[in-house]
């Protein structure tokens, strides 16, 4: 069954309020395999709404929409939907008694218009409001739209969150005849165009009914799988068998195929390894402590971080020394190098990880230009020994999209890192 | 004008993601006085781009479209306009150019599609786009659709806002003729509804041709009030008297009536009364460090930050006192104290703030809940000594909304003290 979402209010053209309702339908839509093929959102006029139905009801076998409707004056989706159809209204004596109840249950007066709420397009199925007043309707939409459905609800989200889990969902999920299945894989390190390269031969002979999609966020790139047909074992399979393909061929830049975070990911590692982990930023301004502390229940692993941007603090606070310092400059791998050091060791932790960089717009130079940064990692292995890597790196944004690139290199320089130690026990 | 949003993308059509671009569309064409009449998500295919683009632009005169842009094989955007509108692409010397260099720059070889990526529908005006790859284009669109504009632009937040900002604005609102003044004014530490509750005898009085938005974000409310006329001086009177109205009437909460964020401000606080500012965190986990150092050149007066997330590194690293934790727990406005004073003196920073608390999901009690955090501002007088200020503060959200929701109280805190000390001096 194939979809589209109306939502209505003028409030949402204008910028004012963003549409968090389609959304919501969507992703219930998606659990029971209808397909949403248009989201819509239309400004508060009979003749808009009107025609957006028309339009809608023609290629979609089921038109949900929210806002625009209730008792005030400017609510005029039920209006819109009685002129399409040419129907008339008829009286809900159930709403009426449900709604007139809850006023005289509080010893309140019923207010003029709950008459008026309780009227319903003839024909259409209620859907109880438990939340609030104006009921919803589910419209079968006659011969003019081949059987259609029209679905009003309120804009109000919980209002509309209740009817769609209550009534709605339950009412079309009988009605669908196939299954669709989505699958993440997680990226980091990779841009979409190189990721785009590295697995074109996989993509030039995705099977029938299987698509894949890049999803890029300022962090890195997402990929979605979605497979679609009428058997479930074989979606499923040919779903599997792309995403282990994908997985496999760029292992180097897949750390999940599950929609985790890398924060999350290398917190699990950590749990699961029993290490404890520290930060020592100087360009990324504390960005790698809180997002390592994003994560719920961080605390059983993060420790302890320092931010130290003036060389002062980098000598006071972690021991760096100031010939380092003066040799190779605080934007140095040396620098990045003891950083991690005098972090593990003044943290009392198994890892620590350090930044030191230049994220602009001002500072750079042509040896150590804006974007450049300096990672270090400091591991202490079973003997208590301590093992020290390094590595640079180049981001290419303006301040803030660089520090969330540095801040990523050196997530990912962990979770390599705990990947490989991981396996070698 | 009369203007439609077009977001593609099939992510935005399962629930996985929400449209966030068109909110921030509309509310930049709202303050060019260009109206929306409709926005539409639509799928990533090419029979349904192209049927919507066809639709959208018989009935508007600007048609701007997000996503589906960019040279990797599921983005179809481009080819859509091409189809639709019979034209060729022609090679563009200067985006390839860009492009190329930011490749050589880097010693790293130009993928294979940059030439691709530079490839323009013949007509257009192209739009740079300095944070990514692919460039946007403005396409007037000929005599099929009546000299309207189809305007291309990626999906990623950042590159599209920047292209916005910087082309598509400017090239429109020139075409209207009239004159248009924005001022915005920032508030923090209040909401929406309350903020409308102060200023509403002034938003009933509002002179002809003057609009006023709230722009609600996760950590505070913005408002952006627009004045639209011919006449230059009045418009801009007109604008000036009511953004000093609403700046009087809620000047507890109004820290700025220019553009600019919290942390942008207290910089430049610090940099004018001379100060240096350090940070210790617990429950924001360096997000309030990372805060403050998003502002280029705050290296000038952040100095340094500590995150103890662990008791044991608030009592060795910052000499929080382990009677204190034991009697007041760490979330308390005794340690945040002790925080705050233990930063400053081993920072040598003039002034310091700090954060203890709850940021959930799990870790509440009953007289400490989730979203309670304790923040602490120790500062040095001019004979050297340390005065102390402790505050609690609750907030109601996610793990992710309250660590925002307390690192903006903290940086509340600073802005206040510092306005508070710079109108003594």
């Amino acid at each position: 069954m194939i979809a589209e979402i109306l939502s209505i209010g003028d409030e949402l053209l204008t910028g004012q309020k963003i549409d968090t309702n389609a959304q919501f339908i969507c992703s219930e839509l998606a659990g029971v395999d209808i397909g949403v093929q248009r989201i819509i959102v239309c400004a508060d006029s009979e003749e808009a709404i009107v025609e957006q139905f028309t339009d809608s009801l023609k290629r979609s076998e089921l038109v949900l929409v929210t806002g625009g409707l209730g008792p005030t004056r400017d609510d005029r989706t039920r209006k819109s939907a009685q002129q399409l159809l040419k129907r008339g209204l008829v009286f809900d004596r159930e709403i009426y008694g449900r709604t007139l109840e809850r006023y005289t249950r509080r010893g309140q007066a019923p207010p003029a218009f709950l008459r008026d709420n309780a009227m319903i397009i003839r024909g259409s199925v209620v859907v109880q409001n438990d939340l609030g007043l104006a009921p919803g309707m589910i419209i079968p939409c006659g011969e003019r739209f081949q059987g259609h459905h029209l679905v009003l609800m309120p804009g109000v989200p919980e209002e509309m969150e209740a009817m769609m889990r209550h009534t709605v969902i339950p009412f079309f999920s009988g009605k669908s005849g196939c299954c669709i299945v989505h699958s993440h894989i997680k990226t980091t390190g990779i841009g979409e165009t190189a990721l785009a390269e590295i697995i074109g031969q996989i993509e030039s002979r995705l099977p029938e009914g299987t698509s894949l999609a890049y999803l890029p966020h300022a962090a890195g790139v997402s990929l979605r799988v979605s497979s679609i047909g009428t058997d479930r074992v074989s979606v499923e399979s040919d779903n599997r068998e792309i995403v282990e393909a994908i997985a496999k061929e760029a292992r180097e830049y897949v750390y999940a195929i599950t929609d985790i975070s890398l924060e999350e990911l290398i917190g699990r590692l950590l749990l699961s390894a029993g290490l404890r982990i520290s930060t020592a930023e100087s360009c990324t301004g504390g960005l790698i402590a809180s997002r390592l502390t994003d994560v719920p229940g961080s605390s059983r692993y993060f420790k302890q971080g320092f931010v130290v941007y003036s060389n002062a603090s980098k000598e006071k606070t972690l021991g760096v020394r100031a010939e380092t310092l003066e040799t190779h400059g605080a934007v140095s791998e040396a620098a990045a190098a003891e950083m991690a050091e005098g972090c593990l060791v003044r943290s009392g932790t198994d890892i620590a990880v350090s930044s030191t960089g230049i994220a602009g717009p001002d500072g750079g130079t042509g040896k150590k230009p804006v974007g450049m940064v300096c990672l270090g990692l400091a591991l202490r292995d079973k003997d208590g020994n301590i093992d020290i890597r390094t590595s640079a790196f180049y981001a290419h944004g303006d301040r803030l999209r660089n520090k969330l690139r540095f801040s990523e290199a050196a997530l990912r320089m962990v979770w390599k890192e705990l990947t490989n130690s991981l396996m070698q026990d």
